[in-house]
C-alpha cells in the first residue's frame, strides 16, 4: 500500500510555552493526514456518516516523541495502512520536519505512531464492518 | 446580580511559543465559567438539553488582551450578566492573575470581555425563549 | 488594500459536541490567515523574531457568529487590513463557507471579526514600531 | 507508590462533533493530573524552570480508548509513577467516569494511557538527571 503525505504549517495555536509543538496536537496533524489520504480516494467523511451510516473512531494511539517541531516549522506528516481488520485499519504515521524559518532542511522525524481506527455505526456507535469498496480501496496497489 | 467567581491554572495545553497563554483560549476559561456559574444555580447543560430541548450558542464575542497569562499562572475568572433579552443573555468577563510560581500576587486584570450567548432549541438550532426559571434565577438578588 | 484569501478545512479536532466548528477556533482560522498572509508578502515570522526581533500579539478581537461550520466543511477565511497605527494593525475578517459534504455551495458568511494586533520586541514583549518594509507591504496597491 | 487523583469536568472545548471528549484531549486530562500530582509534593514547575533549569517532557504516550465521556462529565484522572530512570519517569495513568448528567455512576474506564517523560535542561533541553530530592518525593511511601 502506498504511502500518503500532507503538508502541515506549524502555527502559534499548535506550540506551548516550551517553544515547541504541544506533544497532544501530533494527534491532530495525523488525523488531518488520515482525513485527506480518505478524501483523495474519494470518501469524504461527512458523507459516509449522513449517507452510509459510517464513522470512524480512533481505538489506541501509540506516539514517540523524538524532536520537537517548532513555530511556523512546515512538517509533512506521512500515512500507510499497515493492518486491516473487519471493523478496524491500522496507521503507521510519521511526521518529519521539511522547512524551518523558510528555508528546506533535510528531512528529520520528529514524531512516529501507530494509530488503529475503529467503524462504527453512526446510529448506536457499535462497531460495524469496513464496506467492501473502503477495504478494496486501502488494498489496492496504486 | 452577583459575580461568580472561577479559579483556573494555567497548563501547558493552555499556552503557546511565545511564553503564554494562547489569546483564543480566555474564551475557554470565560466559558468555564459561565459553566460552573449555572451549575452553581443548579444547572447542569446536559440535562438541559436532554430534558428541556434548551442549548447555549455563543453569538458574539469581544475581548480586550491586557496582559499574558503564563504556564502554572492561577488565575480567577469573574462572570456577571449584564443583559437578559427574550432568548439571550450577556456576561462582562474578567480574568484576574491571582498566583504566580507558587505565591500570590496583587490581582491584576489579564483579558476582559463581553459575550453573548443565545438559547437555542436543541432540536433544530433556532432561537427559543429563555425559559422563566432560568431568567428569574439569573435575575436573583442572592 | 486587497483581501487575502486562504481556504481551511474543518477536521473533527476544531468541532464540539454541538455539531459544529466550536467558536473559540474561528481565531485560530483567522490567525492561520493573517500568518499565510504575512508569507505571502515575504514575512517569515520565526524570522522576523530571530532576525530583527520582532513580535506580534493580538491585542483585541470582536467576533460575530453567524452561522455554524461543522465537520469536513471546507471555508474561506478573508483578511483584510483596515488600519495600521504606529505599532499596530487592524483586520477585518470573514469566514465563508465554501464547501459542505464535497460540494460547492454558494457562499454565506459564519463569522465576522476584527481583530487588532500590536508589535512588539521579542526580547521584552514592549511595544515597538512597526518597520517601514512592513508598513510599506501592508499599504502597497497590489 | 500512592495513586494521585484528579477530578477534571468536561467542557465544550474537550468534545468534538462525534458528540464525545476527543480523543487527543485525554493527553490534556493526564497532563493535568501528572501536574497536579507534582504540585501536590511541593514542585510548582514554572519554579522548577526559573530556579533549577529544569523542564519536564513527554517522550512517549500510548492510549487505549475503551469508552467515551460526553459533555459534562464529570471524570475522574488517576497517575500511578510506574518507573524511574536517571532522566525519566514513567506513568500509569486512567481516566474514569464519575458522573454524568449531574448523577454519580458507578466507576467505568474510559481511556488508559503509560506515559514516559523526561528531565531536561531548560537552558538547552538536553536530558538531565532527575535531581535527587525529586525521586526520593516520587519513591516515598505516603
Amino acid at each position: 500500500m502506498k504511502t500518503f503525505k500532507l503538508p502541515v504549517r506549524v502555527y502559534y495555536e499548535d506550540t506551548d510555552s516550551g517553544g515547541v509543538v504541544y506533544y497532544a496536537n501530533y494527534l491532530k496533524f495525523m488525523e488531518r493526514a488520515r482525513t485527506e489520504w480518505l478524501r483523495s480516494l474519494g470518501y469524504e467523511q461527512d458523507v459516509l456518516r449522513e449517507q452510509r451510516n459510517l464513522l470512524f473512531a480512533v481505538r489506541s494511539a501509540a506516539l514517540d516523541f523524538k524532536r520537537p517541531a517548532r513555530f511556523n516549522d512546515l512538517v509533512d506528516v506521512f500515512s500507510e495502512v499497515t493492518q486491516i481488520g473487519g471493523a478496524s485499519v491500522t496507521f503507521s504515521q510519521r511526521v518529519e520536519l521539511r522547512e524551518r524559518a523558510g528555508l528546506a532542511v533535510s528531512p528529520q522525524a520528529l514524531c512516529v505512531g501507530e494509530i488503529k481506527v475503529v467503524s462504527l455505526s453512526a446510529a448506536d456507535f457499535r462497531p460495524c464492518p469496513l464496506p467492501k469498496d473502503l477495504v478494496e480501496e486501502f488494498t489496492r496497489e496504486h
